[in-house]
């Protein structure tokens, strides 16, 4: 089912703005790009109402937010609600400073969201309001395990429900739902977790997938989560005995630029509840 | 004819300073190294004036501008004009938005720039006063063709004489001239649209390359565009199967690092006017 | 002896709170990450004293200070310090410019750095309180050879004991020293200095190490050196022919993910003094 949300994307090349962080910046665009999407970086206030308005969608990733990027987000977030145009949030760290909890807060309060994507410590803190994340990956006393899977699921629904997006959480298993339809995910590799910014690259890569699909999106969502998964899965079975964490990188964006919506139909491994 | 410009960067290694974008500034620090010239990459208006005075040129590149970095701009630029340092400019996304547009032509007017390097879309918003460039990538209507290819040189031609630099346009087809001299350039791969940052990696180059030979500034500029393009071409090379997008990234910076004098002469494919 | 300090890194994964610059930010996440720690960047003045709070070290590096970042570097240095967390400044270009000179002289004013590390013209800047470094690169001039060494080791020494912080200045000879124990490590490869952000990886890592190691910090220091190098090493043995700097780049980072402690322990070339 979900080879179509990746044809979508290579055939019609979404434009995505993205307010994002100077940390995994070069990896976004470059994602972007690799699954057949085309990115935009700016955020200086003057210019990001424009600069959504000639995009497909918007991507706002809090990863090392600032006084200035805090108010051009909220300020193309409304221009992108006034469009239509998709938005896409990923709150990272989102728990871990009272600056990006508030902010991610703020941001839900006034900007209509498409998607959101976090870590299950990120999701908690804003579906409860606050948190107490430990740095920007996830606790490890809130991993997803088959013990804890239906709760978490309950707590994604409302959450979705609640803000009328759909709502990604990632980690070793990965949940999209709309609050009504659910994926439960486990493509992907431990190693994914030895190099920066896959959380990002995976959420500019939603807002490729999103852009593109329109008429489905938590389809899309999974989609583009089992293509950054299986990506990471081909990436792994790529390395040779000198290689380390640089190659895997090296090899996942290669996965991702590769990828067809064969073998993505064929390796995607997941569920619907 | 272009092997002198490569070995004048790499006898000189010249010393650029940069104010630049977050996107693609490591891929434009390290195409610095590796075509033998050296960077710093410094933005604050409080030390851009002395930085450019240790320098050999200043690089300004507008792809994630803001209200500190374009007053910082403006600084450098009027101090290297002091100093009769070579400046070369970026006009990354003139023509997306107002605030790009107009500080472009702001920089023109205020600045006496060596070289000025876009895509056609970009080009055509500085030399026609406006423009409607979409997003960071040449719009599709305005691609050089053998069609087009002469009404785009005297244009080209046009630019360079009113604003007294040279001016390069890069695409499938480029076009570098200083108004009386037109190289037309045919070096390059597809694949390089499809990794972020190969135009600013470019006008980096042209910096290194202009600084070193200042008595030869618009065979330079085609020198270093065809080193680019001539390294692409060797990373498409390269490629295996599973190769991507990221590894023809590796390959075109490995490509730079290791291009002789004698190559680039062999290599470089391009005719003058 | 140095096999321990790598081996604590592993098993404690100590948390750095990174203000650093955006050229080498990418870089310095995926170091420590693949030494065996967990990096995170934020440097928004409000966020600073939370997230150095939940961090085990602060990492200060002044590549692209601003007068934000600035503000933000001293905020969280003193908090750092109110913790009792190790503080890890990286001075780069120091000499270069008045205002990174002041800004590296006002941070050792205020805020107690548990390790300083520079390249000889940074420190040098930084012992004398003036300097004319010019770019980011050790002057010529001050290169650390077998008949200066001695003198180094004096300046080194006496600026340790002055600052109360393990020194260390790094090129082709590496000298460390807390004042009373001096490590001279000859470890590494002169391709190291043709990638960008070398110095600013090793300074993350020096970073992961001192957390790590609170009992034996001039050895960490030492050790992180050595690993570095020993790193460049074996990437340097990894390169083939086509291969350039950018293949030396993620072979680099490869070896640092792949270091065993016994691996460091047998590469390791020191001497003590």
């Amino acid at each position: 089912m979900l080879k179509e949300q990746l044809l979508n994307v290579q055939k019609k090349s979404p434009l995505i703005h993205n307010i994002t962080n100077y940390v995994t910046v070069n990896d976004c665009a470059n994602v972007l790009l690799a699954c057949g999407g085309s990115p935009i970086m700016a955020d200086d206030i003057e210019e990001v109402e424009e600069i959504t308005s000639i995009c497909g969608g918007l991507n706002i990733n809090i990863g090392t937010l600032n006084q200035n990027t805090i108010k051009s987000m909220l300020v193309a977030g409304k221009k992108a609600n006034q469009l239509s145009h998709p938005i896409i949030l990923d709150p990272v760290g989102a728990g871990a400073s009272a600056l990006r909890t508030e902010t991610a807060l703020s941001l839900l309060e006034k900007v209509q969201f498409t998607v959101i994507r976090g870590n299950i410590s990120e999701i908690k803190t804003l579906a409860l309001g606050f948190g107490m994340t430990k740095g920007v990956d996830a606790d490890a006393a809130d991993a997803i395990t088959s013990d804890n899977l239906d709760d978490v699921i309950i707590m994604a629904k409302k959450f979705a429900q609640k803000t009328g997006a759909v709502i990604a959480i990632t980690g070793t298993i990965d949940i999209v739902t709309d609050g009504k339809k659910t994926f439960i995910i486990k493509n992907g590799h431990p190693m994914m977790s030895k190099i920066t910014g896959t959380g990002c690259m995976l959420t500019a890569m939603i807002s490729a997938y999103v852009v593109a699909n329109p008429s489905s999106l938590v389809e899309a969502v999974a989609a583009s989560i089992c293509a950054m998964g299986l990506s990471g899965e081909i990436a792994f079975s790529r390395l040779s005995e000198k290689d380390g964490t640089a190659s895997f990188r090296m090899y996942l964006i290669d996965a991702i630029s590769n990828l067809t919506p064969s073998v993505l139909e064929k390796g995607a491994k997941y569920e619907i509840r």
